[in-house]
């Protein structure tokens, strides 16, 4: 099952998929889903992201593919639902797109074997981890800056759950900007692998329901600029849309 | 004002400090403040950590005191109350305690003038911001084993209302372990004030009530084992105790 949050009329409502550009309320009610003002699909705790968890990708950015999972963490302010906006600073050179399969946990658990560790999992989610490269010329590459920032995580629209999505570890993903493919990859190329990471995070810290892990992205970056829209899809999961837009247009009432 | 949280008969209540080594129930009832289970001050939001604030402590750790603010997230597991436990893992070498300056923030605010920065600060805390040292060898220094922990983040046991610490940027910090003074410094050292933190983080990130700033630690590291004693305080905020246990203890029923 598939399972949206949208704001309608002053409150939250939980939306599942319908026919012809739909979404369908508790009620019945059909609703475009163009229209819709979208929430991330769950309310987050901790946002886990990988960095370079793609062999791909780390080739790309001149680095070699860490020997263990390169992990840090985003601020609850980054995450923002589908079709929302968000900003590229006018002082920015790169900002990236990075199309990832997001893991949302559905259980408290520590100390997860790999072998039960898919068992832990709500469902899965499309991110859309944007990077502003200026701001990684730090050496102690604190991550900050780069990948937390106001509305900088866009995630949806769904939540797919888990028992409907038989192999994590094989779905295409897809980038496009204004329509253009320019991001091609499989979560099966990933280094650490979905069951590794619950692992890895599980053996130093307890993972709670919402909860997310930002598996990292493939090859394929391309800058993006204020009028872009940018569409991350990954097979099965969702089509997650995103506006870029410049500092005046974020900030104008 | 200083003000503590506690679990006391089913329900969390506010404390404030009373005389004779108790605290005071908002119905009036006193506790022996060693017999309490104490929470944090405060349900905290987005926690930002500070790497290398004090010069001194970068020269310590062998490190150049960097030219911006270095700063990370750590994740709400993290945080424990005023006389809680933390874990020390059997594999770890080097566990350092940090005697940290906690700047709770009280509004919701975005783009903060240095010069009103202290203005949207609710108050002060100690934090005992543990480090498992180890762990920094990766060459991206993510800093999550090292520093994103269950319990490895002790704060308390007072929330200071700010208009009761008319500087904040002069207060004694100090570390004891077992009664043994260890690491003495003065927030007057910090490499980047606390306005100008609340200035830099909030130029790209809405910071929001609940959310709290660790300041950095002066040098003074030392290694700490299980049944350690730890007490960090600082002048006029409060004195933090936290016990240091194995595995075993830890993990027992």
């Amino acid at each position: 099952m598939k399972r949206g949050r949208i704001f309608h009329n002053g409150a939250i409502h939980e939306v599942t998929p319908a026919d012809a550009g739909r979404v369908r309320l508790p009620d019945g009610r059909l609703l475009f889903e163009a229209d819709c003002h979208w929430l991330p699909p769950v309310q987050v705790g901790t946002v886990f992201a990988l960095g370079l968890n793609y062999a791909d990708h780390a080739r790309e950015l001149a680095f070699q593919a860490p020997e263990a999972p390169l992990v840090f963490l985003k601020g609850p302010n980054t995450v923002v639902g589908h079709r929302a906006r968000t900003r590229r600073p006018a002082d920015a050179t790169y900002m990236h797109y990075e199309c990832e399969l997001a893991v949302v946990i559905g259980q408290t658990c520590k100390h997860v074997a790999k072998a039960d560790a898919l068992g832990v999992v709500a469902g899965y989610s499309v991110a859309n981890d944007y990077a502003i490269r200026d701001y990684l010329e730090n050496y102690y590459r604190p991550n900050l800056r780069v990948k937390n920032r106001d509305g900088c995580t866009p995630l949806g629209p769904w939540l797919v759950d888990a028992v409907d999505v038989p192999d994590p570890m094989a779905l295409k993903l897809t980038t496009r900007i204004n329509g253009r493919t320019t991001q091609e990859g499989t979560t099966a190329d990933m280094v650490f692998d979905i069951a590794t990471l619950i692992a890895y995070l599980s053996s130093f810290m307890t993972l709670n329901p919402g909860d997310v892990i930002l598996t990292g992205t493939p090859e394929g970056l391309a800058d993006t600029r204020p009028g872009d829209v940018v569409e991350t899809e990954i097979e099965g999961i969702g089509c997650l849309v995103n506006h870029i837009v410049d500092d005046a247009r974020y900030f104008q009432p």
